[in-house]
């Protein structure tokens, strides 16, 4: 079977609790990567260059994207954030299940590129549920929570190109099944063209 | 999420041991159900009616083919055999994931009439390893082992059309795997098109 590394593409509504569940999947087991994004803003005090991101300048980035060196990027407040391939190939070569948490148009570039990513998408229970963690927050104005909600609908439109649903009500329970459907990927037939052209080959072979 | 079981139909190269891991599944946990096959030969002494199989005479049997009542049927010997769609439908409604051992005609057929069905491929992990357990089990001539071996190559061919191999090489392990695999469809986005549906009408409510 394969060696190569699962490359898992996490998305969610804001307030399903993404980065928790990614944070702790991270940190409960050892096989994962977090894919380390690249960025033409300026670092902030603190930052490390490859660790927190990797700081490029903007015509760098812009000869990135033409050599198809970037499996996803998008431009915000005049920069631009992506996800360089090299870094993650080299993850996914080393046996490393890589995790990138991006949002819908991030996610469909990635599997445009990468055919063999697995899309995830982390939901809460409920709608209502959804509502009641981003007020918990009492970091947003209430209009910027409909803001959110008003996303979440557009985003529930796509959740149908994802291949697996995270249903986050038990963070434990979630994280969980997060780590089985990803290792277990290492198993779904459209990952394993090789291995049965292989055991095919053997077979002809072993008959004579 | 879905309430309903999974239906998994489970093939794989004869001598992969598909029997013994389907067994070891249903004896480990006890969310399974193995189908009950369907069938015009006449019961053998000791044969339970509804539980070995459903005994029925050829006339029956043809009006259910035509009733869209087998979920798959096949010829063998003079005789019918098959899946009757109302057992497997009953278990599938009480929440039971029930299992079903076919080859891949028989899985084909299913997959058609119901599209939410898990198909999986049970394989050892090389060609060598199925001639060598082929030869152990010391029941067969040499001629009926290359017969099974022929008949492998032909399966190879039709592995992608399955979701995921599962690899038998240590039966433990298989097992375990096999069991995520199948608890974790009930997350896949395909077989939730319903939960989706619900939160997208939810949210519309919610934000107003």
């Amino acid at each position: 079977m394969q060696d190569r590394g699962v490359l898992t593409v996490i998305s969610g509504f804001s307030g399903a609790g993404k980065g928790t569940l990614v944070k702790k999947l991270i940190s409960e087991y050892d096989n994962y990567s977090l894919s380390v994004s690249m960025t033409t803003r300026a670092p902030r005090e603190g930052e490390v260059d490859g660790k927190d991101y990797f700081f490029i300048d903007k015509p760098a980035f812009e000869r990135n994207i033409e050599n198809g060196m970037m499996l996803e990027h998008a431009e915000y407040q005049g920069n631009y954030y992506g996800t360089p391939r090299e870094y993650v190939e080299k993850q996914l070569s080393a046996g490393k299940d890589v995790i990138l948490e991006i949002e819908y148009l991030g996610a469909f570039q990635v599997k445009k590129m990468l055919p063999e990513a697995l899309l995830l998408f982390v939901t809460p229970p409920s709608a209502e549920e959804l509502l009641r963690r981003l007020r918990g927050r009492h970091t947003e104005t209430e209009e910027q929570i409909q803001g959110r909600m008003k996303r979440a609908i557009e985003e529930a439109d796509i959740v149908d190109k994802y291949e697996f649903i995270l249903l986050n009500d038990d963070l434990d329970t979630c994280v969980r099944q997060t780590h089985e459907i990803i290792q277990n990927a290492k198993f779904s037939v459209s990952r394993n063209a090789a291995f049965i052209e292989e055991i095919k080959k053997e077979l002809t072979v072993t008959v004579g």
